[in-house]
């Protein structure tokens, strides 16, 4: 319902962006933000109650894009630039797929999960890294994630499957394993690639871009554009035929091992578990959240001014239920996700975590 | 500098509050807001940069009071409730001092420290509140912090060392002991009065009453009465001769056994440890700093809107610089509590946390 023609705003739609392997992607650029976001910060999305009392409140932007960049539900300033940190993750895995490297290197579903997660370094998590980087000749001490500590430390790190799945793609290339951290190195070049088209934007080298706590690029754009991406994830029919296949696979892959994208018990894990393909979704860290419902063809993104993952996470679930992706049995199962309890040690419960969002849309 | 008169503004002076004990302590209310707080949200006090841009934001409010409640310096609404948490366990801990419990209990300058620390449960806090427990004939199954957990785990609490000040005092009145958190019993409702003349503010029955996480009761009230009762604790001069003994052992405690009141490496510890009296600073959950500088007879409190504790450190050692409490031997060996670092997991440095409060004073 959400996704109705006329909805949304329309975005303007500039030149179409010429890819050497593709002209099919169109640039997508937000609207010009319609006030001065200096003096109107983002609305106050997400409340934390004690007692009859707010105690905190998390300040957030949220937008819901369909594929063509219609922003069908937005709140707070979606046009501002976020680094998208882990949550593009799924994207991040895209060249792996559609360069054929996990044909060729016979990646798994569970392996190409891990690749899409942000893990809880349990011993499932750690094992199926090794066991992929055995495979290509590799080990935990050619991870650059966590690079001051020990093979092991590294395996454990949450972004150790993103790494193994950049060295698989490095190995594909013939390109040198070590250095496939830096942004010159055609494993993030491809990345770069994906990203310029997934979110409309074209050339992003002029964007701010920075480290990743994993010591990769994380290059910043706005939110509505990561919303976007999501989107054409979740439905890339406008995209080459290869590219479409690398996310029905990459979603496959995540819906079929949610366990490998987050940790067993943890909100992302849970939602993919209950929803499957129904909502894809990730995490990043400073509050950051990004998915798609690819039957509706809306993706959407939030990022918390704060960076609180108890906000975003919140959000995240608001949303999934304002567009009715959530049974009733989907919502029970997720009560303590969709209202979070406050409690004291004992167990108490002395308050509640609400998503407040006031959406326009 | 900031203490000087007519820096500030001047609340009004109400009806003297007419206590049982002592007719010396003096209401004082907070002004009326000047805004409307719904409208003018509170400024960004904390800024987390990566790369180039600002990646997170926290907004705050942060009161800087003297002892006649004159506000100094300011950031955002100081006018508006908050729930003190934890950074008032030197005040809940005045009690003890106070009605002679301490003294006929042999307690300690460390169980004092304790008993007025959120403390990381390492083994010296452990051994510390077992020991005085032992002393009163109790154990860790006494302490309600964290009730549905064994003995040892509710010692490693950290509000275990307040408990055992709370069983002390229960003890020394000839209360029971069980039911000790309970907000009629006793020991709250002393805990109670002295709150209610530390803040100026008398009859707090009628606040917004709510459970910690440790299951005693938290009392809102406003963000700058908070900071006058910590000036009180460091400058307690117009108070009764018990009162002022009291404030002066508990100073006293907190600056000789730093590591007592969070844990080694611990913000909070690190400046007890350097500043000793200078500054005696304590934090609470959801962003909530609070201290005094009693040789400028200044009391200061923060809360950070969405709780983040590294806002509040960052804010607390700012205004610590601010007030001019820093040598430039402390601000070399603080200076990653003043800027603190973004890194990633390797150890690069790739952001900064920094206080960008808009003092207003």
């Amino acid at each position: 319902m959400h996704a109705a023609p006329g909805a949304g705003k329309v975005f303007s739609l500039p030149q179409p962006f010429l890819d050497a392997r593709s002209c099919r992607f169109r640039m997508v650029a937000m609207p010009a933000p319609e006030r001065d976001s200096a003096s109107a910060p983002n609305p106050v999305c997400v409340e934390v109650t004690r007692g009859a009392r707010v105690e905190s409140r998390h300040r957030a932007a949220v937008a819901v894009v369909d594929t063509d960049g219609r922003v069908v539900l937005r709140a707070g300033a979606v046009e501002a630039p976020v680094y998208p940190r882990s949550a593009i993750k799924p994207l991040q895995a895209l060249p792996l797929v559609e360069s054929g490297a996990a044909e060729a290197l016979d990646v798994g579903d569970a392996e190409l999960a891990v690749a899409c997660g942000s893990h809880a370094g349990a011993r499932e998590h750690v094992e199926t890294v090794e066991g992929w980087l055995h495979r290509l000749g590799l080990g935990g001490g050619d991870l650059v994630c966590n690079a001051a500590a020990p093979p092991l430390e590294r395996l454990r790190d949450n972004c150790s499957g993103k790494h193994a799945g950049f060295l698989a793609l490095a190995r594909h290339l013939g390109a040198p394993t070590a250095g496939y951290a830096a942004f010159e190195h055609p494993v993030q070049q491809r990345v770069l690639g994906v990203l310029e088209q997934m979110t409309g934007l074209g050339d992003l080298t002029a964007h701010a871009r920075a480290t990743d706590g994993c010591g990769v690029p994380t290059i910043a754009f706005p939110l509505g554009n990561l919303a976007l991406a999501m989107a054409r994830l979740g439905d890339p029919d406008d995209q080459p035929d290869r590219r479409i296949a690398a996310c029905a696979r990459i979603r496959r892959a995540m819906a079929a091992h949610p366990a490998m994208v987050a940790g067993r018990g943890r909100a992302v894990t849970r939602v993919l578990d209950r929803l499957g393909e129904g909502a894809i979704v990730k995490g990043g860290a400073e509050g950051v959240m990004a998915g798609c419902c690819p039957d509706l063809g809306l993706g959407f993104a939030v990022k918390v001014d704060d960076g609180a993952a108890r906000a975003a996470n919140a959000i995240a679930l608001a949303l999934l239920d304002r567009l009715q992706r959530l049974t009733d049995a989907d919502r029970e199962a997720l009560t303590d996700l969709l209202e979070p309890p406050v409690t004291t040690r004992a167990g108490e419960r002395v308050g509640t975590i609400r998503c407040t969002a006031p959406w326009d849309g």
